[in-house]
């Protein structure tokens, strides 16, 4: 078994295998463009579960199903009573999202399991493939993984994203509940680690031309509602100088937001992907306008001041307009670093592959964050053609995918050994 | 009769029959503010029309339906084979409008109905009280009176505001279709002349203390769609200068349209009601925003103009920010002029009853313009407190409501006099 440890004979994931699985995973809610169309606890996603169910099925392993809806393939080695490596991602993706943001993440996984069942008869360590429930926040962000790791409110849950009445109705389909949500934590001593392949989602890995990034931590990400609420009135008759428009301060704030962050916080970014507009017709002045924007920093005071510097944009804007404005502070995800020994273990491998790495935030938040409070937690990334994201033109060259899954692997390998 | 052109003796309105009617016309769709919502075919709305269709039977008039769902009161002298007086206006509402818009000009022609049958037994003129459909253009701006003018195409019908799936689910339940709509026209030689009393909705009235606005015209109103369309992409992971954010071409256009109208177009007036952002989440750099933006002129010249200064501005705006642009014109409502006899008439009504008038162009759009090409059309307004409109602030004293049915009523006697 010596002969392992050289790149050249090193056991590898079966890549054909691996293709198809991720294909069969990656066609539920598939969309004529090429992407992925699967929020959370739509029919599309629900389905792309089912897929994932058979499959875990056909291939033998057993089936956990825990009460946030995560789904698990596991393997348990006769009498084993350690704790568990777990290896998981996500099938749900944003509303028009691409193929590998998650799907990809599984399909490495459980090639991992397949390959550790058949090559790894010596280990007594169970290895289970998880697939978190909503890890984009279709309706709260890293619903499954804040779960397991104890995380949610019960406000988190009866204030979600979209209309609360759609979240109750969408858990009833998927057979889940508030109250079961909430119980679905699972004790630490349980767990020996947990690994996470994804994609990278931006350019640092292909501009320095790296195969494999290695992650150090999550930034935090901080959700804000920023309403600016001014009067409804005829669009013909009120003249433009009598006007208190809310969609003029809305506006503003958006220009700003980018401005603020491009002048003075190069080291966060900051984003208004939606305003709500009321009564939002033609021929009527907008009285209230609300602003959906986030930031993201990796260092929490640098947050709180970006957030202090917008709110007091909001202020300023408000009054320039002859508004009002709501600045109200909606969820935030915690910065969360990854564990050094599972970083090292990851750049070992890389090394025994002949592969390259570096060392790199993740500017996107991840489940890898919320497990980091249970157990030692790693993350990898392989590189983003084009750094394209949440988008259909999402993709990873799929030599690229069987570098970041044969690191997953040698990883894994090692964690299930070293448990020995 | 001589005695009746004094002010003193001049007949009058039933001034509480009228407040109680008024008050019956504007109980279905009331909102706890002391607005209404009844936007056209909503269920409120048709509840206000069979509100209408009890008081016609009650106070026995026959009752009219056209196949534009135009609901009329007519009183029709033993005989009578002139063409018809037509009185009108709306039930209908923008979402959350006030109570004053187009309820009280039913309300006002309704009572001067009452008057006219009560004291013109010698008139064989035939007298109609209408209800037009969905004049606030929830669907199809002034939809009633340009079907029964003949303003309406299929293409119209087919691209209404909303969603046209909607739009022909409101038509069958209120038993309407897009063919009958074609076919509601009414001949013109069927009609004498129309006449209208409306709220302000501006200040103009209010601030030189004058009883009544004698309608000039009607302003022209254009409606655009711009379309900015950059790429989706994530939020956290794509640096702030490598976006194509499609909504800060939105915002900024937004605020470019207010500074072009207010530099350099003072002669017009130009809102942004609405954004729609696709896809629309808060960690996804939206791709696509569409501005919901009209602009109104009397004069139709200072109206291209400004559209040319838009458009040129949408384009640098798309250069700006790395985006494209789509400027889509989507409907126009032309200019028109009221007839010099009915305006004349008017202001004869108001010296008759010792009032004030001026004479002023409407900056809103109105059924009265619709009329104009089947017939002479006339437009009176009464006062709005405060300019308020579309809003549950709107509101006209009822003296002021009284003064304006006054001047309904004579204007209207001398017409059903002068045909005789």
């Amino acid at each position: 078994m010596q002969k392992m440890t050289t790149p050249r004979d090193a056991i590898r994931v079966n890549e054909t295998r691996f293709l198809e699985d991720f294909s069969r995973l990656t066609r539920d809610g598939a969309t004529p463009e090429g992407g992925l169309n699967r929020p959370a606890l739509s029919e599309a996603h629900l389905a792309a579960r089912e897929t994932f169910r058979e499959m875990i099925q056909e291939r033998g392993f057993s089936i956990h199903e825990d009460n946030a809806g995560n789904l698990s393939a596991c393997h348990t080695p006769s009498e084993a009573k350690k704790p568990v490596l777990l290896l998981g991602s996500h099938l749900d993706s944003v509303a028009n999202g691409g193929r590998f943001d998650g799907a990809l993440g599984i399909a490495a996984a459980f090639e991992v399991l397949q390959v550790l069942r058949d090559h790894g008869a010596d280990s007594d360590v169970p290895v289970e493939v998880i697939d978190f429930t909503d890890e984009e926040g279709t309706w709260v962000s890293l619903l499954g993984s804040r779960a397991m790791s104890g995380q949610l409110t019960r406000k988190d849950l009866t204030n979600p994203r979209g209309d609360p009445e759609a979240f109750r109705q969408a858990l009833q389909r998927a057979g889940l509940s508030i109250d079961g949500l909430l119980s679905a934590t699972r004790p630490a001593e349980n767990l020996q680690s947990y690994l996470e392949l994804h994609i990278e989602q931006g350019t640092r890995l292909e501009r320095s031309r790296t195969d494999i990034g290695v992650v150090t931590g999550m930034v935090g990400i901080h959700m804000y509602l920023v309403t600016f609420l001014g009067q409804s009135n005829h669009a013909g008759t009120t003249p433009m100088n009598k006007r208190r428009d809310a969609a003029l301060g809305a506006a503003e704030f958006c220009l700003m937001v980018r401005e603020t962050v491009m002048d003075a916080y190069s080291d966060c970014v900051a984003t208004v992907g939606r305003m709500d507009f009321s009564p939002g017709a033609f021929n009527i002045v907008a009285n209230r306008v609300t602003v959906f924007m986030e930031l993201r920093s990796e260092n929490a005071t640098r947050a709180a001041e970006l957030e202090q510097a917008l709110r007091e944009a909001s202020l300023n804007i408000s009054v320039k307009f002859g508004l009002k404005v709501d600045f109200q502070h909606l969820e935030s995800v915690t910065a969360r670093k990854m564990a050094s020994a599972i970083i090292e273990q990851f750049e070992s491998s890389v090394d025994l592959l002949g592969l390259s790495s570096r060392r790199l935030p993740s500017l996107a938040g991840h489940d890898a964050q919320s497990m980091a409070t249970l157990c030692p937690a790693g993350l990898i990334f392989v590189p983003s053609a084009g750094g394209f994201s949440h988008s259909f033109r999402e993709y990873t060259p799929w030599e690229a995918c069987v570098r970041g899954a044969n690191v997953l692997l040698h990883t894994a390998m090692q964690l299930v050994k070293s448990s020995e």
